[in-house]
């Protein structure tokens, strides 16, 4: 959660830019049916041709807020273009649609960066403050002018959209490989601090469910009536990305709800192995005891004289009885721990607590 | 979770084929009323008969592609047939319904095959990368001629659906079986990998709730207003068929709270055994101890010269009174544990944690 | 859960009796205001009276179903009356109403049976397979005639529904008895199987919970405009049930709630009982240890001829001065248990332990 | 939870007096505008005056459904009055309005008696089993004829339900001070039977939670516009009220989660103390052992004979040298636990683990 | 939770001021586009001009009472004035719109101060219990006349709503780097009191939640169509103010479930160095309970005269093969605790546990 820079009870419509924003570049790809040019630099759009007008980082806000002001944002508008912790959400300003959505930069610990996106009747523009982006596929795709790309602005406001809800699914599979490499060493050894990195996985998890979830209703308010901006033939193409939503939602609540158990399977497994610790402690002390008590029996030092006292001392064989009163306590309770199944035929569960080796469990 | 195979940001109607995918076979089932026919590879339909093309094996993506254009799918749900990785829903594109379905292939641990089934006015398309299906008795019915079966194929859509929803009972069954299983181990041997096994029981559970829960929502929308490609007779059907996929669910969410179940149970077996284990330790310490004090005492070496040194050690009974102190000492502690209820009076705690018997619990 | 009996891919109106189905007895009851008769066997109904079919297990299938095909049900609905695994629904039929119910049969385990209530212009349909029931008292009173009983046949069908969600009430009433008598049972002794009985407890409350839930949406269909089979003065009765079928859920939420509490009161009760555990071992433990080194010490052989080695042995008072050592050690010890509150002042504790005494918490 | 006393399947305008009531006493409340006057048992009305009919204990039930009927409540009604362990709710029956409320009698454990409030025309009446209500106070108003209280029948309904809803803010206030002492008590002492007092008020919290809840529902039914009986002007007392339940149910939904967190509290001090108890034995078998074994080792009886038979016990200094082993060993020992906190520097532990003082986490 | 000052069954229309509250203090800001004043008391408005009446403090019930029935509040409006443990909510009052919030006062533990907002044609007014509030900079826009902030009374509403809202953000800001101080504190030293940090830091954040939630509804409510003294202009405004609170309640669940999170890691971090402290006892008690035995063994007095007892106290090297027995034991369990994993080599697990360092565990 990034913190707030807006001083309590500003103006809404005051611009306050991030601090220690990276420096404003910006690139102005313009296209239609037939032409593409990449253009760094903002370049006014001719008439029939469609802009992507790309910027990034924040910290020039006065040259970002003019632009915006003249491709017809709203001064409250232009204002959200800075403020960096929204939630993701559509709105519908005039001609315009504004997205806000958080595209993914760092995967463990995952950061996101908020992207707004203004779909205007011409021009789509995009504002993010990190230089990295997931947008290389669809810049090729708009240099080569295969498919509908190059349509309409409409369009390649979808093909951004689409490449940033993507990006999460290498996400996912990287946190999926986390979850597995964390199952196999919490079985290893479930001491080995496996704790803290559960608990920052889930943190992760939910970090990524708050910035997936308004996304998939930013996406469900671009498929409404209101949006006249968005054509009919493109619904199709958002419900497929809005069923990606979906779909990677789906998998965060498995994660995290696999990753709630890998707490109880460490709890479990610390349990477990606590117990293991006390046997052992419990079998040498329970060998030991009664044997060393025996040996203290007849170290004590009572007057010989009386034929009472400490006779056995005196026997022709009283060392052997001794010795075998010994091995006949600790064979009890080797008994008695075998019957228990402490010792032997539980060679299974050592082999697992040892963590050696790895068994399917289900066959 | 199957990894994805799409570039972030490729265009939504380039068709990826799945890697290591099966090679492509085709079996078309042509039938009317009156006839049948199963034919090896694609087979032309003749007007008045209806076909169930049934395609398995994603490796020839041309063929496919080229297949499903001829059926008249557009250019996105054809690129849909190729992404493995969907949940289930139901399109309608025009005249025809594409509905995704789960199918099971594997029980334990539980994996799900993807079936696509499209319905158009005089044919039904399947297609799924696994060779192993669920159909053998649709196709013996549709072989036989009995019943509605080869009345529309509308019906044959509805029946296939019906087989994929009804082929999760057996895997269920199977968890049920599973968990009663577990029950009963955790009671034996809490210790014995068992928190283990609730854990993938418990994905399992959680990979089969995601699979159902989606296929509940397809199976409503062919029942909606919108899709004029499922007779009004038929929806009888579709409705039996949607409550076997909620009775499913109520199956799911019965074994998943009653796996969670088992994690308290797994924790308090262990924790009594602990429990257990320690009380065998303090008994052996408690009684000995006091016992090998009393030994060492009487083994010190003080000058007896002193009278006031070791008095006892010269008393005609010294022995018999050291042994004394020691029954003394050793009956108190039994006392005090048979009053705490440790020994004795307990045999039935013993014999549940040793698991030698099981026994109703409710009467 | 039961089993299925039907093949995966079967025919949807293909008839397949339960296997070991009870005997298939029928008894008609035929009645209108004025008489009343109840003969064994099927028995045609003659204009003006009302008829209640009630058929008690599914052995003779051709029977059932030849049965219920004359009372105007359709295959599907035939076939429906065979699967003894459906949750409860209300399916309108033309001019039939359908509802399946759960019935309770066994308390602990719970154990349900289904019945499936048909309602026609002139007669009401039940069939069952467990010849136990809870309608002795829907019979006496259509036997006495006291009361609208006899006025139509939608009347005898929601007294049959009620009188299977009232039988509902002495199965919760035995779960809250159950729940009592655990509490206790935890509180005296939590080691003593206790949660493998709240694991059935809560087992049991959950299939109760599913068992009543849809029971809730089946009488709330009954009483929507879509059943004209049911008379607008019947709604006040029908409204009455259902409010029943909600206190049954407010009481098995509340039952589910407090089972799960109960599991933190036995792992807290474990927890608590094993401290007690250490701290004997730990008292004693600590008592002795240092006592024994005292012993040992004095029971070391150095040469005595050097006047450095072990002068206390020649002490004349050397004995009693070890005793006094031995005894300010011990003294030592008890005042840090008496600070650290193990000992004394800690009875209440004890004796919650012990079990021995119940207090009351609140007052 | 109270039993039921109707039978199963038994007529659902049978009577049925609860066992043990209190005997029936009646007061009849006649005022208008100008007058007022209180008397025992039933009053007729005269026209133009208002009725507050005040039924307490089902003793006498052929009386109160005489009654009863004589105010037209039909016979499903007055039936219902006699169900004491129904869930709120609101009934509009003709003419009349029937609301069901529970009411607070007793605060720890918490227990509430139904009242059943009829608004007719130009009378209420009210039915409860306990002698003991909260309406002194709207007595008093209505005896002071300040306000709008005589103004109509309809506004005193809301004054009677108003008082019902505000007699739960001293129980639940109640509630928030045994929180707070459990938290204490756990912090001080963990074991001493924290848990079941903790049950008890989840129990008692899980109660008020399903008293209050359908209250809210009864209330907004009052607000919908079937209700013709209750004024518009006397809506936003309603709303008023309403209002006052979600905030109960708030309140009660905050001491849910605390209590809970109370659980989690509970299990950690009681681990944590376990540690301490343990580091105790530790230290204390820890420091002893070796020192034990230094003189157990000088007291074997070799043959000194023999020069490499234990030497040291002829050296001159032998004594002192075991000495220094023992002082040495000692001394490593207590270096170690040092280094591992678990002595010195953690005196802040110990002191709040014996509970003496309380110090502010929040600064 | 506050306690509520007013009786049981009181009249809703009774003023009750809380007790010890503040004196009364009035500001009256009279602005409108051109002009600016603030007057300390009240003043009367001109026409043409707004007027901001900041009232602090309810101990001159009274003179509040009387400005609010000048105002036109009606008798229910102006007694609920008074109630200082509402929820937030929004009610339209004829002409007037009355907004309750919650604003925070205290940050840890959290405490919130009421605040009423009342909107009127040409007024707002404002009631809070606290001296302190976060209105400075909506004051200083007021008086610098930027932007909007002066056009309608409306906008200022919406201008002291939105910085309400905005002076969580910084409540929330410290909650979150209390996890951040908790979570390295846990890992440092797990029994450090820090449950019951965890336990208030849930607390807050449950008040938190329970505050902004109502927030959101009370907002929600300012935008639909029934409150037409906002005008249109101002909803994209309220929207953005909305958007905040979501954004809020997004923080607060993420906070909610990672200091649920913390509770696991508590008691995992707990368990762990339970197993820690155990290891210790059982290799110091395992590495010397045999030695021990060994030397008691060779300290027993049986008759040397017997060649059968005790030879080895005879041997020449008899010493030596003692004390070589004893370091064969000990070397024994050493090999058996390294191969157990529970000395070197796990060098790693006690770095974390002693806490000197602390690693990422994502790269």
């Amino acid at each position: 959660m990034k913190r707030r820079t807006r001083p309590i009870g500003a103006s809404p419509i005051a611009i306050s830019a991030p601090q220690n924003a990276h420096p404003t570049t910006i690139t102005t790809y313009i296209y239609d049916g037939a032409s593409y040019d990449a253009v760094n630099g903002l370049e006014q759009g001719t008439p029939g041709h469609f802009r992507w007008i790309d910027v990034c980082g924040f910290k020039d806000d006065a040259l970002i807020a003019d632009l915006a002001r003249k491709l017809g944002l709203s001064d409250l508008s232009i204002a959200d273009l800075f403020h960096l912790d929204q939630r993701a959400h559509t709105d519908v300003d005039g001609d315009l649609v504004q997205t806000i959505l958080k595209m993914p930069v760092d995967r463990q610990p995952f950061v996101a960066d908020q992207i707004t996106l203004v779909l205007g009747l011409n021009f789509v523009l995009t504002l993010r403050e990190q230089p990295r982006d997931c947008f290389d596929a669809v810049r090729k795709r708009l240099a080569s002018g295969k498919g509908q790309i190059r349509s309409s602005s409409a369009y390649l406001f979808y093909a951004i959209c689409d490449a940033v809800i993507d990006s999460y699914f290498p996400v996912l599979e990287g946190q999926g490989d986390l979850i597995e490499a964390l199952e196999e060493r919490i079985l290893r050894d479930p001491g080995d601090g496996a704790m803290r990195d559960i608990h920052l996985l889930k943190r992760d998890l939910l970090v990524l469910r708050h910035a997936i979830w308004p996304m998939r209703e930013a996406l469900a308010a671009l498929q409404r009536d209101d949006t006249p901006q968005i054509d009919e033939p493109l619904l199709p193409y958002l419900r497929d990305c809005s069923d990606h939503a979906f779909q990677l939602l789906d998998m965060v609540e498995v994660f995290r709800e696999t990753a709630q158990g890998l707490v109880d399977l460490q709890l479990s497994s610390l349990s477990n192995r606590m117990n293991e610790v006390m046997k052992v402690l419990t079998m040498i002390a329970t060998l030991f005891i009664p044997m060393t008590f025996i040996a203290g029996l007849y170290g004590m030092n009572f007057d010989r004289a009386s034929p009472y006292n400490l006779p056995e001392l005196g026997w022709r064989f009283g060392y052997l009885y001794a010795v075998g009163l010994m091995i006949a306590s600790a064979t009890t309770m080797l008994i008695i721990f075998w019957r228990l199944g402490w010792i032997f035929g539980r060679s299974k569960t050592n082999r697992r607590i040892t963590g050696s080796e790895t068994e399917k469990p289900h066959n």
